[in-house]
């Protein structure tokens, strides 16, 4: 698939069949992409968790804010949840700096999510101090992102943006649909 | 290209063949792949400066700071400078936070350059000032990260990392070396 189609495909997706298995050794070959990714002054001070049984997964749910304008729905259903969870930490022993490194080490993990056929959505809104807990995650690491992943079960549908109204919405058939910006209105002339 | 291939070509690449011309619709294209990746809260606030004449390419390659490893190297001879420009800017009417989005945006981009048979460098270490004033860049953005662009004549080597060092260096002849951790060190078991 070329990059333009599959970073079509790439959309953020939050309902999945949680009944499929993503196994370890899939997570760890999507991290490789990420590892072999650009990072700020190459320092590498990126870290990663891994889960992916039913017990840890439902650890895991609690603590992700779930599509913060879709006001009344508190997240996907039991059977709809996330299969699996990369979480990405920043090591502080390494730097207090993490930059934009979680956010290139995502978006190669999405992209490798999505050559496989699975898909997912990348999570800052965390309830970091409730995961900590839950987790066992020692202080020296800052809890940057969470990757939720699993195999889509919903269309997300990307439409122009009208009236700057950002804010994504669900139809009667729980399609997804995301407004994006137009290239004109990205790219300025000075 | 497979995306593991693509993410192995995707190095960050300093010297270049100047003489290369990279046409504003082959930039333009570039930055649809960022329009299209994910947005924190869909919010959409990254905006885009692009520029490829030899005069404006001279007017950026001041501001920036090249490779901070190769302290005797002050970056690239006339003949090898970036022949193209992306300059990501933070649109402050929409939000003052723009998290790892221009993260994502870099990545996409940097990924579609290697596809094309380009290459070239994510960089946050800029004048930012000196640039603004060149540029006459207004103050309700802010200057997130300069991608420099080009056709590489250099080599990028991946090497396994040996005592914690991540610097990177250049060996007698030329070729620009990386030292990466590896996947063990980089997935933790808590």
């Amino acid at each position: 698939m070329n990059l333009t189609d599959l970073i079509f495909k790439t959309r953020s997706y939050r309902r999945f069949d949680e009944s499929y298995h993503i196994d370890t050794k899939t997570l760890e070959t999507l991290i490789d992409l990420a590892r072999l990714s650009a990072s700020g002054a190459n320092r590498q001070p990126l870290k990663y968790l891994v889960y992916n049984t039913p017990e840890d997964c439902e650890r895991i749910f609690p603590s992700i804010a779930w599509a913060g304008y879709l006001t009344e729905w508190p997240g996907p259903d039991k059977g709809e949840r996330p299969s699996g969870y990369i979480i990405i930490l920043g090591d502080k022993s390494i730097t207090e700096v993490f930059g934009v490194d979680h956010g290139i080490a995502a978006q190669s993990i999405m992209l490798g999510t999505s050559e496989i056929g699975l898909g997912g959505c990348m999570i800052a809104s965390i309830m970091r101090e409730e995961l900590r807990n839950e987790l066992k995650i020692p202080d020296k690491f800052d809890i940057l992102l969470i990757l939720a992943l699993g195999r889509p079960v919903e269309k997300v549908i990307i439409d122009d943006i009208k009236n700057d109204d950002v804010k994504y919405w669900r139809d009667s058939e729980k399609n997804h649909h995301v407004p994006k910006r137009s290239l004109e209105e990205l790219i300025i002339k000075l």
